[in-house]
């Protein structure tokens, strides 16, 4: 299942850091000789051409699919439903269709619901806070941990050539429902993107009383904001397609800064001390984990 | 400033990470031949002369402090005002008494009046998670930002001795008023610990769901939380003593998580994004700091 053939040529539907490593990584591993790709942002397909990520710009998704072996929806997750209908009709017969949104169960549900069989939903977990074709790597999924979530259509050749894909590209394939794997993303991924963000836009009216030395001396906040560097637009998809699995969560973190907030407050130095053990205990299992 | 007599002896009072830091430290670069130490915990004194961090285990902060040239106050933060007033009485007239606490203004307004012009207070921007003298480094504060905040009655002379003390330790040296140093470090370093011990606490119920692959295959929970595996007892102290510095800071906090949970509960993508993309531009602005 790894032969060129297989996976050539590639359309790669959304030029971004994760779709365009993905492009690299293909043809870095020999799997394809032929990138053609479409942004609805005519600047990013300009930006993945000129970095080698492309072969060609197509102008619309269906002209990028047309004669593809294999599909890469690289684009928003909120786009990706109505971007699945829109090239169901220009799609090879044989052609392999995968994505790399970071919540499966919705767009596993619309994209199978508009594909069927061939579609194998995909989420490698190699995102960083960085975005766009420019910082696209070949290399990043070595190593990394990568989803296969197919849907209950999913075809088993489709499943095979999609996990050989990725074991090409270097990254631990890992099989799990998307149910399951969007429960587990809530937590580990998307609740610290919350914190994450309102941690820094907390801060946002606060920076011109700080000197340049005090602000920059600190590990502790360029660690804990490191991810809010991410796509706002990115994140703001994630977390509606989410929104079921992440909602819970925030509630308890908004809970956990009031208890926190609370305490201090009244001065309360036992339930200060409570909340914090119970932090640095539920770090503590999570590192164990690892 | 820096003979090996303005130093030595040197009594530690707590036998932590940052007290045993700076003893290690000390003797590495010949300022002291001997250090006289004394923490509440008998078992964090034992260990800390198993470490080779301290020549002598003092049963009182009073006998480790007699006849010593240099004293350093490295136990929590709330304790540091009683501490003081327990030694004044036994210090040397010539001493040197530097502290390491993390807030500035109540520590130095009280320990000055307890001990007057010989006390500089001191803050080193090397904390980690790490805790206890089995993780003290000698080269802990090589090439790290260290603040001095003299109080108004700190003789120069003593000033000079406690800079000169750092810098052959090899930190960079600020000199700030307590004050505006709290006020920074509430932003910088003290709100960013209320989110990741919020963060990891929200999470401590949800472990069980989680496989242990999807657990442990982000980086994102791992950087956000990291700093949620410090010392909950130095924390609630921390947050305590700067009280007044940190409550507007984790309001601002809990209002923001408030925001994005409405806004993810509305499905409202537009003011979802307009949180997101603040806190993606206050990240940027602290990190163009640097």
């Amino acid at each position: 299942v790894t032969s060129p053939s297989a996976y050539s040529p590639l359309a790669l539907l959304g030029v971004g850091y994760i779709g365009g490593s993905v492009a690299l990584g293909a043809r870095r591993a020999g799997l394809t000789s032929r990138v053609v790709g479409y942004d609805a942002d005519p600047a990013a397909a300009a930006l993945g051409r000129e970095r080698g990520i492309l072969d060609e710009v197509a102008a619309t998704p269906e002209g990028a699919v047309a004669g593809a072996a294999l599909v890469v929806l690289a684009a928003p997750v909120a786009s990706l439903a109505p971007l699945a209908a829109r090239i169901a009709g220009a799609l090879d017969a044989a052609a392999l269709v995968v994505d790399v949104g970071s919540v499966k169960a919705p767009v596993v549900e619309a994209v199978e619901g508009a594909l069927g069989g061939r579609f194998v939903g995909c989420h490698p977990m190699a995102g960083t806070e960085r975005s766009g074709p420019g910082a696209a790597d070949g290399e990043l999924f070595r190593g990394r941990t990568l989803f296969v979530c197919p849907g209950p259509r999913a075809a088993e050749d489709a499943v095979a050539r999609a996990v050989a894909l990725w074991q090409a590209l270097g990254a631990r394939v890992e099989r799990i429902e998307a149910g399951p794997h969007d429960a587990a993303m809530a937590a580990v991924s998307h609740l610290p993107h919350v914190a994450a963000f309102a941690l820094a836009a907390a801060l946002a009216d606060r920076w011109p009383a700080l000197s340049g030395a005090a602000a920059t001396a600190t590990t502790s906040l360029r660690d804990t904001t490191r991810i809010a560097g991410s796509s706002p637009v990115m994140w703001r998809d994630i977390f509606l397609a989410n929104r079921a699995q992440i909602l819970p969560l925030v509630r308890a973190l908004e809970g956990r800064v009031g208890e926190l907030r609370a305490a201090i407050e009244a001065g309360d130095g036992e339930a200060l001390e409570a909340i914090l053990a119970a932090g640095r205990a539920s770090r503590e299992r999570f590192m164990k984990g690892t």
